[in-house]
C-alpha cells in the first residue's frame, strides 16, 4: 500500500485512501458523553425519545475521537509516515450528517484536495484533504477538511 | 445570568459571555489519547522532545471534549436553555492555536455572530457563534465557529 505522506514532497494531490473498521459499542458512547458531552441523548435511549435523535447517538466530538483513532492507527502502520507527521493546524467545515450509533461501524475515506510548502518554514507542508468518515450502510456520517503540517525532505 | 439562547427568538447578535474552569491534568491527556489520539507527544513528555509540542500536550480532540463539557456544563446550568438546544450541525474553521497542557484552567468565551431561520423547518433556527477556548494566562488555545440548530417558540 503506497503512503499517503511519508513526506511532503511525496504527495499527491487527489490521491485517495479508505481505511478503518471501528467497532462502536453503547458502553463507549455513554462513556464519552460523561466525560464530555453529558447530554440526554448521548447518555440513553430514553433520553433521546423526544429529539430528533430518537434513539442513543455519539457525541459528535466523540465521533472525531473515534475518526481520530482510525487515522492515527492507519499512519502508525508505517513509520515513515508516522515521522513526517507534525500535526494539524484545524479544520474547516466539520459536518455532523447522520447520528452514529451503537452497533455501527466506522470506516474513513481520506483524499488530498491541496498542498503548498509553508511561506515561514520552509521544513515544511501545509496539506489539505477531505475526511469522509463512513458507517457500514456506506452512509457519510460526518465530513471534514483537516489542514495538517507535514515535514518536507529538505527540512530533515 | 441572562442565558444566551432559551429559544432562538430571544437570542441577540453580539452577546458575550464567558464561562467555565477546567481544569487539566496530565492523567485525563494521557487517558484520552491512548483511547482516542495514541500519538507519542499526547502520551508522554519523552514522547514529545523531538517535536514542536516539547513536552506532553493534549490531543486537539481532547480540547474539543473539554470546551464541550464546559459548554454543556453551562447549558444545564438553565433548564430552558437545554431544552432548546437541539444539537450541531457543525463547526468552522477550527484552529488550535497553542498547546494544551497538564495545569492549565480552561474558560470559554462565546459570541454570537449570526442568526436565521431555517428555510426548511421553521420550527428551528439556526445560530452561529464565535467561541475561543481560553487557558489560565489568557491565552486563546483553540478557536472556533460552531453552527447549532435551536428551537424557535413557534415550534414548541
Amino acid at each position: 500500500m503506497k503512503p499517503i505522506w511519508p513526506f511532503f514532497e511525496d504527495l499527491t494531490v487527489s490521491t485517495v485512501e479508505t481505511f478503518g473498521g471501528y467497532e462502536v459499542t453503547r458502553e463507549e458512547i455513554v462513556t464519552f458523553a460523561a466525560h464530555y458531552d453529558p447530554q440526554p441523548f448521548h447518555l440513553s435511549d430514553e433520553g433521546a425519545v423526544d429529539t430528533p435523535f430518537r434513539s442513543l447517538a455519539a457525541s459528535g466530538w466523540h465521533s472525531c475521537g473515534m475518526m481520530m483513532r482510525i487515522l492515527v492507527d492507519h499512519l502508525q502502520s508505517d513509520p515513515e509516515r508516522q515521522a513526517a507527521n507534525i500535526g494539524a493546524v484545524g479544520i474547516d467545515e466539520l459536518r455532523w450528517l447522520k447520528p452514529v450509533r451503537s452497533g455501527d461501524r466506522l470506516s474513513c475515506h481520506a483524499e488530498i484536495i491541496e498542498k503548498r510548502v509553508s511561506q515561514s518554514r520552509p521544513d515544511m507542508g501545509l496539506v489539505r484533504s477531505r475526511m469522509t468518515v463512513l458507517n457500514q450502510k456506506g452512509e457519510a456520517v460526518m465530513t471534514m477538511l483537516p489542514l495538517v503540517m507535514v515535514r518536507t525532505r529538505t527540512g530533515c
